[in-house]
């Protein structure tokens, strides 16, 4: 989360505990799935309100349905925090696949969307896939450079080992739009993914966080 | 470490073990507690060669001195690194104190020392003891702010849950030098203890990132 207090309201009508389940569910793949610098706030909250008024009743067959609905909800407002960060030019998602773990995935997917390096890369519409790879590296995930991939939008730029730098323009022209897709594979071997919607990090950023005064 | 070799010489005698034993106790608290942005290097590296030119042998008994005269130049040369940081006008000592462990004591030394909000208000010179608290506080580390205390140079901003801002002015005018320690107790009982050499985060240091091409 990131300096929000959250109200989502359903006509449904849910039962309580369900209601707690969907909300967990929903927001750990979104308003937990989202950085703009890597710090906190103090009263990041989310409430989620059933008041029952439509008559229609949510039940364990119903769960999918429902919590697939909230977790679109959700993501477009997790999305819209990202996009109103201090600065922000560009939204980012961050996806990483061939985790040995889900903790592995979720550390590494997390690493790559608060590094400096990758955010300004970003910004300057660099496709700079070391970047990329050195924040995996280091995030304390399993990692093997030899069996990693890096994707920014459909263009793969590194695939086991090996980079295509001849690809770096069509690289940098998806950089150059404000909604970017960026992929890395851990090449660890396992089958677990993370996704983290992060932004690029600009002067404007530095300019709003440095010039604000408590 | 930040993208770096480093060679250190001596004419002393030093068996080898004693040796390594001295490099590793005097990296841990210099080059291995420095941050400019949090991103790391592959190729940081260093180097420690003893010639015996001098004679002068350094056994078990002279040990604490030559790795006490080992950590000053690696401490001279790590502050360095930190001052040629991209865009960087402050080097800032953070202090951790109070913590209930090692580990603790580190990683909220670290996590303050790459907050961007941190690193943003010491660049605008406000004397911001909340993003140091909620640094800390989002650490992982054991923390009680009822407990907890901020100094910014010799002044206190905070103590046991109490924020003293009529002395923010005087705590302003120590950030607008350019070396500023900063000490944050985490209230947490404990005797434990890190410091991390850390920098303010400027436009410059986006722009510097941003328009670097790979």
């Amino acid at each position: 989360m990131a300096t929000m207090l959250g109200f989502i309201t359903t006509d449904a009508a849910v039962p309580a505990p369900l209601l707690q389940r969907a909300l967990r569910d929903a927001v750990d793949v979104t308003f937990n799935a989202i950085t703009i610098d890597g710090d906190t706030s103090t009263n990041d909250t989310v409430f989620l309100l059933a008041g029952g008024a439509s008559g229609v009743e949510v039940t364990d067959a119903g769960y999918p349905g429902f919590v697939a609905a909230l977790r679109t909800v959700c993501g477009a407002l997790a999305r819209a925090i990202v996009r109103g960060g201090e600065g922000v030019t560009k939204l980012v998602s961050i996806t990483v696949t061939g985790a040995a773990t889900a903790g592995d995935a979720a550390r590494a997917a997390k690493t790559i969307a608060n590094s400096l390096l990758v955010k300004t890369a970003i910004h300057g519409g660099d496709p700079n896939w070391g970047r990329l790879l050195a924040a995996a590296g280091r995030a304390g995930a399993a990692f093997d450079a030899e069996h990693a991939s890096v994707r920014i939008g459909p263009v793969e730029l590194f695939k086991d080992g090996v980079p295509f730098d001849n690809r770096a323009p069509e690289a940098a022209a998806c950089l150059a739009g404000s909604d970017i897709e960026i992929a890395v594979d851990l090449g660890a071997g396992g089958a677990h993914s993370a996704t983290v919607w992060t932004c690029d990090l600009s002067a404007e950023y530095v300019a709003i966080n440095a010039e604000y005064r408590t």
